[in-house]
C-alpha cells in the first residue's frame, strides 16, 4: 500500500534538476518501516488507513530527506547499493532537493486536516523533526569528542533515531482518533523498539554474519564510530586495556588487524552479552508498554509480532 | 515589534552547535521586510497583531533559511557584512541548522492555529515554501544554461523572491480572519511588488551609486550573472554588439574593463530606461491590484507608502 501510494506521487515536475532526485531516492526502496508503522498504528484503533495514508508518506519523504542531507555530511558515496544524490547529481542539487523534500512532507502530512487530533499531529511531526536534527548534530559533535558517556550516546540515538519511530505510530494512532494518552502509549512504545533496532545495529556491525548482513564486518570500528560496543567496552576495561582501545579508535587505519583487535577486547568484557541484554530490555520494555492499550489483542499481537520479525532479523 | 518578538525566541538551546548558527543569522539584521508586510496585512483587515506575529517570525526565519543554505550553494563569505555560517562553523553544520529553522519555521507559523483559515495559512506557507526551492533551482539551471528568456526570468525571480512576499501579505491577512479572496489581492500586491523591488536589484548593481549602494558596482556583470538587464539588451543587441555581450559574458573575468564595456551596450541599447519601465510596470500593477480592496483608505495608504519608500530606495 505504502509503495503503491508512494508511486502516485507526482514527482515528475520542473525543475527537473529539483524533482529527479526526490523521485530517484524514494525509488531505492528499504522497509517503509515507519509508513508501515504508521499504518499499523491506524489500524490500531480500527481507523480508515486512507485517513493517514498521506501523512505516512510524508513521514516516509521526511525520512528519505534526512537520509539525503545525512549522506552530504557523512560524504557518503552508496546509499541501498546505488549512488547517493550528491554523487549522482551534486552537493548543492542535493541541498535544495532536500529541502524541497521537508516542504513535501509537510504537504503530505498536513492534507488530511480533518480529524480532531489534527494540531497534535502537526506538533508531533515538527517536533520529531527538530529533534532528529539535534540527534544528527549530536552526532556529528560526538566524532570529534574524546568523552561519550553512555547515557548521552542513548539520547542521541533516541533523538537520530527512536522518535520517528514513536511519531510514526502516534501519528496513525491520532489519525484513527485515538487519544492523545492512547496515542503516548504507541509513542512510547515506537522510542523503545527504536532503541533496541538501533543497538541491534550496533551489534550487526560488529557480531553479525558478513553472509547475511551484506556489508563488511567491523565497519563502524575500522572508522572509530563511538557506538554502545564501543563506550560499553571503554566503560569495563582494565587502565591498559583502556588505553589500547583509546589509541586503537585515535588511529585512522581501516586496518582487519585492528577490528581483530577491538573484537577481542570486547569479547575480553562480554560486551556482546552486554549489548544483547540493554536491547532485549529496551524491546521488552516495548512489548510491556502495550500492555495496557485496550484494544484487540489480536491487532496488538499483529503490531508486536512486526516489531519482533524486524528486531529478530540479522542482516 | 518584529526584533522584540525575535529576541524572545528561546534559542539557547543544546545541542550549542545548532542553534548557535540559528541565532547567530537572525542576529545579522536585515529590514525585517516579510513580517513586516504580515503584521501590516493583518492590521489592513484590523486584526490583532498578537494573533500573527508568531507567523511573522516563522516566515523571517524560513526566510533566513533560505539565505543560509543558498549561502552555502553559492560559496558566499560574507552576509551582512559578517562570515557566512558555512564560513564561520562549517557546511555540514550550516545544512543541518537550516534544516532546524526550517522545522522552527513551521513551529511558528502552525504555533497560533485557532482561526478559521488555519489550513489556508498552513497550505500558504507550504505551497510557497516549495517554490521558492523551485526559483533557487531554476536559478542554479540558468548559471549553465546557453539560452534563457525573459519569460523564464521573470519567474524565476517570482518564485525565488515575490511568493515570499505574496505569502507573508496572505498569511497576515488570513491571520486577521480576511476572506481567502481578499487575501489573494495582497498576495497579487506582494508578487508585483516582488517583481519590481527584484528588478530594481538588478537596477541598483549596475546603475546604482556605489557611495549609497554599499557595494560595488557591476557585481552581477562580473559574475556573468544572467539579469534582466542582460537579457533585455541581448535581445535588443544587433548581431555584433550580441556576440560582443556573449563572449563578455562567458569569460571568467572580473576586470573593470569588462564591465564597462557591458555598461556601454547597456547604455547603447537604453536598457537603463528598458529596465525602469519594467519595474514601474510591476509596481503600478501592484498599487492597482489594492484599488479593489474595501478596507480603510488611510491604511491601505499606509501600506502603499511603506512599500513605495522600499523601492524608491537607492541602496
Amino acid at each position: 500500500m505504502v509503495n503503491h501510494a508512494l508511486d502516485q506521487l507526482k514527482l515528475d515536475k520542473k525543475p527537473v534538476n529539483l524533482y529527479a532526485p526526490v523521485s530517484y531516492i524514494l525509488s531505492l526502496g528499504g522497509k517503509r518501516l515507519r509508513p508501515v508503522l504508521t499504518l499499523a498504528a491506524c489500524d490500531l484503533f480500527d481507523g480508515n488507513l486512507q485517513n493517514c495514508i498521506n501523512a505516512a508518506l510524508g513521514i516516509e519523504v521526511f525520512h528519505n530527506f534526512t537520509l539525503l542531507h545525512d549522506d552530504i555530511m557523512d560524504e557518503a558515496d552508496k546509499r541501498r547499493g546505488h549512488h547517493t544524490v550528491h554523487v549522482k547529481w551534486n552537493p548543492n542539487i542535493a541541498i535544495l532537493s532536500g529541502d524541497t523534500m521537508f516542504a513535501l512532507s509537510y504537504r503530505l502530512v498536513h492534507s488530511k486536516s480533518t480529524g480532531d487530533n489534527f494540531l497534535e499531529v502537526l506538533n508531533t511531526f515538527t517536533q520529531t523533526a527538530i529533534e532528529v536534527c539535534e540527534g544528527q548534530q549530536y552526532d556529528m559533535d560526538f566524532e570529534t569528542m574524546d568523552q561519550v558517556t553512555i547515557p548521552e550516546y542513548l539520547e542521541m540515538i533516541r533523538l537520530k533515531t527512536a522518535v520517528l519511530l514513536g511519531c510514526s505510530l502516534k501519528i496513525g494512532a491520532l489519525s484513527a482518533n485515538a487519544s492523545v494518552s492512547q496515542a503516548n502509549v504507541l509513542y512510547d512504545f515506537g522510542i523503545n523498539i527504536g532503541l533496541a533496532f538501533q543497538l541491534k545495529d550496533d551489534y550487526l556491525d560488529a557480531f553479525g554474519d558478513f553472509e547475511k548482513f551484506g556489508k563488511e564486518i567491523g565497519g563502524d570500528i575500522a572508522s572509530n564510530k563511538k557506538t554502545y560496543l564501543y563506550l560499553k567496552c571503554l566503560e569495563l576495561a582494565d587502565a591498559s586495556d583502556r588505553k589500547t582501545l583509546l589509541d586503537l579508535s585515535s588511529s585512522a587505519t581501516q586496518a582487519d588487524s585492528k577490528i581483530a583487535e577491538v573484537l577481542r577486547l570486547f569479547d575480553k568484557y562480554s560486551v556482546r552479552e552486554q549489548v544483547i541484554s540493554v536491547m532485549e530490555m529496551y524491546f521488552n520494555k516495548a512489548v510491556d508498554t502495550m500492555q495496557s492499550l485496550e484494544v484487540s489483542p489480536q491487532k496488538k499481537h499483529e503490531l508486536i509480532s512486526y516489531a519482533k520479525w524486524l528486531y529478530k532479523r540479522d542482516h
